[in-house]
């Protein structure tokens, strides 16, 4: 299964070492590093130091503007986030979350796990489009985890879920549609609902993360973005003539 | 249980430093220190800042001159070893062994994990007298995991065996609406689809079963109904207004 570790906003060059040697133990060697501090990160001497001969992964790894440049083919999205958010995705711990959706008839295409930055984690905003916020379970009152440490233990724990080295890749029945066409859908939905007066852009009311929520339930398949788009399109058409 | 992490011959304080964290963000604070290169690495630098506020850990941390001294009161020993030894302990994977140690009628009284040095790994001699070799599954050809990587997991799947903290506070359950107020819900929504002009009642296509299909997945909630019906009685004024 297509599996992808993104960094959002790194700090520590070292860290992202020691993510890119985390990954490639565990066979994993797709990184994508949205707006690290250093531009140059890939190529750092902390950076290649701790990576300790993973050099392929650093090699392979892409740096880009936006998560959603980053997200590019994934379909199941899962943040990393020790804090629940209020209106966000269910916070589940990796093991539990893995099996079931491993178990599940209709396993995603690509699976990216997201992990924030050092000091301040991940955005709201970028917590409320993921399907899951996996949470390692820690010790009461110390969960402070090492960026490397935390992708360390996912990877170990998707790995596992994986079924080990060698397992066959389940097949995916259902084509999920990626990240980024959900969004795009969402996005036209969103400019529909507010064309047609029920989404106040002045007072949102938190109404695009539940609905991001609710199709992140339902994964739905590229046709049905097409056919939710349609809708959002004859939406707006109708609020334009309802304007004239 | 009683657990104790042993660190054999370790040269990196940055090491020691990540892998007081490791432990502690698993709720562990046993930690010996055999024969380690810097006499003072408790106190290093380095070893400070990569222990990012496990400081209670390294306090309480002891270095010894033996692998004996190390292991006083443990009464199960595991060895982390890559490379089977012959006459060794058998090799298991963690989760295989924890399950089986803590699923037989007599579990061990204390526990140590014992971690050889960063370049050449466990002395023979040391993984001989050990209970068991454990074996971090890895890729095939990339074994490298980091010391404080290799701690940190073992110290999680440890954890976990223990029966781990928990999972992350149980959000509360979301109340699945029923079949009668889905349908109530599709059928609303089916006339502001007819009012907008999307759906045609003469050729409707399977629009409305594929839209019922797509919204079972997504097992909408109540107040998800409320919303989506917010959305329907939205278009339909909409549409009236288009008409005038």
């Amino acid at each position: 299964m297509r599996t992808r570790f993104v960094l959002i906003q790194t700090s520590h060059a070292g860290n992202v070492g020691g993510v890119a040697r985390a990954m490639k133990v565990m066979g994993f060697d797709d990184l994508v590093l949205v707006q690290p501090r250093w531009a140059n990160v890939l190529r750092r001497e902390e950076t290649i130091q701790r990576a300790s001969g993973a050099n392929d992964v650093l090699a392979r790894a892409r740096i880009v503007d936006t998560l959603d440049e980053a997200l590019e083919g994934m379909s199941h999205l899962c943040a990393t986030a020790m804090t629940p958010r209020d209106f966000g995705p269910p916070t589940r711990s990796p093991r539990e979350h893995f099996s079931e959706v491993l178990g599940a008839g209709n396993p995603p295409g690509g699976v990216a796990f997201l992990f924030g930055s050092e000091r301040f984690g991940m955005r709201n905003e970028d917590v409320y489009r993921c399907h899951v916020a996996l949470s390692i379970p820690t010790a009461p009152g110390f969960g402070s985890l090492n960026l490397a440490a935390a992708v360390q233990l996912i990877a170990y724990d998707w790995r596992q879920a994986l079924g080990g080295f060698g397992a066959p890749a389940p097949q995916a029945e259902r084509p999920q549609a990626d990240a980024k066409a959900l969004s795009g859908m969402l996005e036209h939905l969103e400019q529909a609902l507010v064309a047609v007066d029920f989404l106040d852009p002045e007072a949102p009311k938190k109404l695009m993360p539940r609905l991001n929520q609710l199709f992140n339930r339902a994964a739905p398949s590229d046709e049905e973005i097409h056919i939710l788009r349609g809708v959002a399109k004859a939406m707006l058409q109708t609020a334009d003539r309802a304007k004239r």
